[in-house]
């Protein structure tokens, strides 16, 4: 295979990825409207350590542990962006 | 659906990003090995910027374009390090 037919698919794989990511923030809303409306804390740490556990404890390599922790810090940073706008928003319209 | 249910959705797409992660890794990996024998540059700043945009264009939200690209630059930072170490270790073993 040449370096095009590799960047191919991962062209392909990064398709996967941008879709996946935006499930996973639509899940990160439903909670974050859960939560909005129980009253529940937004941030929670516990929660965030063991998802980067699992994804490190997953990780069959050949990407190191620390990246897949870097990679998934990045991915619950946007998470927690996600979910305070969604927060926003709600709070707005409470106030309205 | 209660926010145990959304939990496990989403650590059912984090098994699956992190599958996707690495087999993006071993594309990157090939591709190392690939400009490795050839000689070609290991950086090459128009594909990475071309990966960006890809993402960014291919984006159906919720997440915002901007969150795709930091995603997606950790992404890109963290196949040049992979990409590095398997060049690293090619250039040790040609030396030895």
């Amino acid at each position: 295979m040449s370096i095009d037919d590799w960047r191919r698919k991962i062209d392909d794989i990064d398709r996967r990825l941008v879709e996946l990511l935006n499930e996973r923030s639509r899940c990160v809303i439903e909670i974050g409207r859960i939560k909005n409306a129980s009253g529940e804390a937004l941030y929670q740490p516990d929660r965030e350590r063991q998802v980067l556990d699992a994804a490190a404890r997953m990780n069959p390599g050949p990407l190191p542990d620390a990246a897949i922790r870097r990679l998934f810090e990045r991915i619950l940073d946007e998470a927690r962006s996600v979910e305070r706008t969604v927060m926003h928003s709600a709070d707005s319209k409470k106030e309205s």
